[in-house]
């Protein structure tokens, strides 16, 4: 078959990689010449924002899919008119692109989501107490566009732009948790996963599985994931960011229409990959086991503060001679402060032992330039 | 770094799915066109047994090994000479191309392999008595170019061609164990597994893993593998195919120098993958972890009798609904009786419960064409 993915970056290449288990030919649109997926796919350079570009991309093509979501949404539903099947929805796509829109679309649905308000423009009055969260409406990506408002001061950088403002939630673990729906209305959800954020990138630090959680908190997510796969309406993957709060309650954080950062650990951690299951949801085949194999983290390979350049990573062949650790890096031969540009899985047979072998790695390796 | 690669198959395939999760750039020669690495890596179409097609495809790589070992030898003691590093070494693939080399290494070094003649044509005296087995000094291949002389009126069908003819073991179990030796000498050995063969195709049918063996047949076996590991002076990873005679003695059967159909159950049934440890072995990187992590098989997919054409995989979705069994197709669109098409691997907690999985799935599913 020929499946097109707007976007060549690592999501794309993972997908790639693991769909290259069975028979079909990718197609990948990205702007940049040597992103990740250039050289294993058939690849168009490209803006994946320009609805012509997006159109002549998708039109011979039997599925499109996407590994970003700031996308051509329009391009994307002409495409559907046309008879291209696209995973997810253009529909789905345009909601959760835009942060007002999602917003919407987890009160129309009685997703708990935190308390908000729209901000058209800076002067409107602002009704929601501080501290606050500000996220504009489109663009945010990798804790870009996201701000926090903490008091009076703070309010002077208030963002011109269109966006939301959010109650802030008092966050006791950040959870996450990757849904999938095919074409025939079947469902699957993997195991819950916890973050570990870096604060000063709010980029992934370690993601780990499974979560030990109380009837009463697994009950609420479950139900949030229930609510979610039926009110979607549309084949797709999801990664579904939660927060739990002191009090012991869930909240939709946000939700990425496609494969996530914090799905990575289902590599070698889980029976079968988000990789492995996003590719049944494009090919609407039945969809994978998801269950823990054993206790399994990751943590994100980033560009050190200080280096730009060829990169090299400071410590692999430490880290390799570890057991039941896995690297997985992107094929990007620059790094810059704060880039992603790989993940290391670590399997254990307790949280204690993963913890240890996680904190054991972080320290081994450091991602350089010449 | 660039890598070649002599052969575009399957094994090439899985190894350069294997590696995405690194840095480097593959590169492939096969005379088919549409050989499975042809869109997944810089793909020459060219002949691997002609001289200066090896050379020059060589010439400008880092590191060059083989999927396949009916290669041009001397194109690669030449690239050798020229300071390209050859994986395995040029003498070592010229030694095990032969079968009659391969048997003097056994004798030569002291491990036991069936006791054999050398006949260089028809009309020389056969001293080996009957029953007997011949294999042509070269070109053999998944069964091709080994044959079974039990009688006199077989004796009519001797080959003309060089061959060994080798005493026929009363065999018990076919075994196979994958080893591997990088350039700095450090070893792994991958834990053993038994193949249960398909008569009439004489390809492999299931391959099981972990075997378990009294502690005599473990040593003797282990004592083969280090003295192998040892003698083989040369950075590669190898398939040693054993027979257990009835008597509870191991043989060398035959070796590969490259990555083998016995190994794919690996791919989720050990800690790392015969495909990771050969990518290791090309890099001179730290070996991996060959640890089972359960009870794991595999069966091939070969195209069934009296289809040729576009491949249809029948029962396919019946395949993918079941819990920890994992298809891998090689990306052929044309099959025909006996081609490998793919394999599946199957977990298990037990080793009754994982026959009775590769059962099911053989039933299951067929290789017919459209």
């Amino acid at each position: 078959m020929k499946i097109g993915i707007l976007g060549g970056g690592q999501l794309g290449r993972m997908l790639i990689q693991e769909a290259l288990k069975y028979d079909d030919q990718f197609y990948t649109l990205d702007p940049a010449s040597d992103a990740p997926c250039h050289n294993i796919s058939y690849f168009t350079q490209g803006n994946f924002n320009d609805y012509e570009t997006v159109l002549n991309f998708g039109k011979d093509k039997e599925v499109v899919t996407i590994e970003i979501e700031h996308v051509n949404a329009e391009a994307l539903a002409e495409l559907e008119k046309q008879g291209v099947k696209i995973v997810p929805n253009s529909n789905i796509i345009k909601t959760i692109q835009q942060k007002i829109l999602q917003k919407e679309f987890y009160k129309t649905h009685n997703i708990p989501s935190p308390e908000f308000q729209v901000v058209w423009n800076r002067d409107e009055e602002i009704t929601m107490p501080l501290p606050f969260v500000q996220k504009m409406n489109t663009g945010g990506y990798d804790g870009k566009g996201v701000q926090v408002i903490k008091n009076e001061i703070d309010l002077q950088n208030l963002w011109q732009e269109a966006s939301v403002i959010e109650s802030l939630v008092d966050i006791d673990k950040e959870l996450s948790v990757i849904v999938a729906r095919n074409e025939n209305g079947e469902t699957k959800t993997f195991p819950v996963t916890e973050m570990v954020a870096d604060p000063k990138l709010n980029l992934l630090d370690f993601n780990i599985c499974p979560v030990f959680l109380n009837e009463d908190i697994q009950k609420q997510i479950d139900s949030i994931t229930e609510k979610f796969l039926e009110v979607v309406n549309s084949p797709g993957l999801f990664a579904i960011e939660l927060f739990l709060d002191q009090e012991g309650k869930i909240w939709v954080n946000e939700t990425a229409p496609r494969l996530h950062n914090s799905g990575h650990q289902s590599q070698e951690g889980n029976a079968n990959s988000q990789f492995e299951q996003m590719y049944r949801v494009v090919k609407n085949l039945p969809l994978a086991d998801t269950d823990s194999l054993t206790f399994s983290g990751m943590l994100n390979l980033v560009g050190a503060e200080g280096f730009e350049g060829k990169v090299i990573y400071e410590g692999m062949d430490d880290v390799l001679k570890m057991p039941k650790t896995y690297v997985h890096l992107y094929g990007k031969t620059e790094t810059k402060p704060g880039r992603k540009m790989g993940h290391i899985n670590v399997l254990a047979d307790s949280k204690e032992e993963l913890m240890e072998k996680l904190v054991k790695v972080k320290e081994m390796v450091r991602v350089i330039a010449e």
